[in-house]
């Protein structure tokens, strides 16, 4: 039995599954305009920060989820110059984005300004690299900015979302995907945070979905664990503008200017590899295989 | 707030986090010669076994785990025809070992008859293979057998071992690793589970310390989701009697005359890259890296 004041627990209702921990006290809790944002001390994975209930990030395990997110896109890229991170708000996807010095430009648009706040005040880590000159941030609609971007501005897009419920919603819609693909540049990737691949493989196939309606024409998924998010694992799917994904920069991957704590060339490739099941359900457009009770 | 009527919960005290699973109700619950066994019908993990309190498999996502503890060593050995299994009762390591038609003999040597009754009974596609020609299953001291068992007699040696507390911690240690050297054929190839990457860096380093210790004389460790495992992230440490591990048999992986889940070629490779934290950690003999709670 675990005692409410003595842990956070987020609840899976979709699989049934619930993941704790264990916190000495709250540290902060406001509503902003958008959502309820709370941080706790937990007792093992430094601090937490919760958004409407759901964990975000703690400061023990960010690094696999924020690498992910940024380092194998950046690196399939052959030039990534000009960076676009639609929330994101922890600044944890910003900060591994600017170690690439081919990077000139990252704007981060997070609608909520409250979050990049909080984060400086009890992340601090995550925001070191803020005041990069390379860096702007915005705080406003991802969706309306993008809608707005100047056609072919861009050479890759991170979409650092929360959950596809709420206002993240429709960060996971064709319309949305179009105008990313407008606003790339020719040969320009984008990559999306795509959820649990044993909870959400329906989620999974509906960004494939519409990522090809929207004009994109080759997807990949990436694996990873990250424990305080549902199951444990999860994934981030990456796709290619106008022509088929390339192979990743591995020589530079080898031979990284800067430190990580997960990723490596070597996680690159494995990040890359197909579990049987979620190969068989994309092919077979339907789920078989993971989101199925009984083997 | 997790009710306890509605709830299953394992605390990793070592890592202040819980993982809990929805049940609908117990469907079993014996005191065995050797440990407390339950069995709990969850609401979307199909039935789940629990041994002395520990989540031991579901019906939902044991394959993961089932799959990486079999696949992986059995194609990596040449000619794998004898294989032992030291624990293991709930039948489904063997069921995958006996997939493999190089397998001439397999033993399961499990300390508690009851855990293989109880499999029986709630998890019946686990055992489905315990008929084969090909199979033994003993109940009795693994320990012992292994102390026992004839010189060279064995090609690969599977250890399904729960967490190293109570019984199972001889199963973690230079003597126990010393008769199961002796018990290898030349070229022979040893997996043991060997817990979370992010919560027990000192049990893996320990493991690796002790096969040396015991003779063995090359290791890897093979990663792999594990939702309801602490950390929901798990792995296996492969080790070699008397030359380095050999590359696997991609060819055969590649067209496997058997259905998996999980397990491809590509899966194997990808399992075997290590995170830098990992590489970093066992390279220094210090787990700087993951159980820090700091960045």
């Amino acid at each position: 039995m675990l005692d409410e004041k003595d842990w956070f627990t987020e609840i899976a209702d979709e699989a049934g599954s619930a993941f704790s921990l264990r916190v000495r006290r709250r540290l902060h809790q406001e509503q902003s305009r958008f959502q309820t944002i709370e941080v706790y001390e937990t007792e093992r994975f430094g601090n937490l920060m919760v958004i409407d209930g759901f964990t975000m990030l703690s400061s023990r395990e960010n690094f696999l989820y924020h690498e992910m997110l940024a380092h194998p896109v950046l690196l399939t890229h052959p030039q990534p110059r000009r960076v676009a991170i639609i929330g994101g708000g922890d600044c944890g996807t910003l900060r591994e984005v600017l170690r690439h010095h081919e990077v000139e430009s990252a704007v981060q648009i997070d609608i909520d300004e409250r979050v990049t706040r909080v984060a400086e005040e009890f992340f601090p880590e995550l925001t070191e690299s803020n005041d990069d000159p390379r860096a702007t941030l915005l705080f406003e609609d991802g969706i309306r900015w993008m809608r707005e971007a100047p056609a072919e501005s861009l050479d890759v897009i991170i979409i650092d979302s929360t959950d596809p419920v709420g206002h993240a919603e429709g960060l996971f819609s064709t319309a949305f995907y179009q105008d990313c693909h407008r606003a790339l540049a020719p040969g320009g990737l984008l990559i999306q945070q795509s959820e649990s691949p044993l909870y959400h493989l329906e989620i999974i196939r509906g960004i494939y979905a519409d990522l090809r309606q929207a004009g994109f024409c080759d997807q990949a998924t990436l694996f990873f664990p990250q424990t305080i998010y549902p199951s444990g694992w999860w994934s981030a799917t990456m796709t290619s503008r106008d022509r088929p994904l390339p192979p990743f920069r591995a020589e530079t991957a080898d031979a990284l200017p800067f430190p990580t704590r997960y990723y490596t060339a070597e996680i690159h490739r494995a990040a890359l590899a197909q579990p049987a099941f979620f190969k068989q359900a994309l092919a077979a457009g339907s789920d078989q295989g993971s989101d199925q009770a009984e083997a």
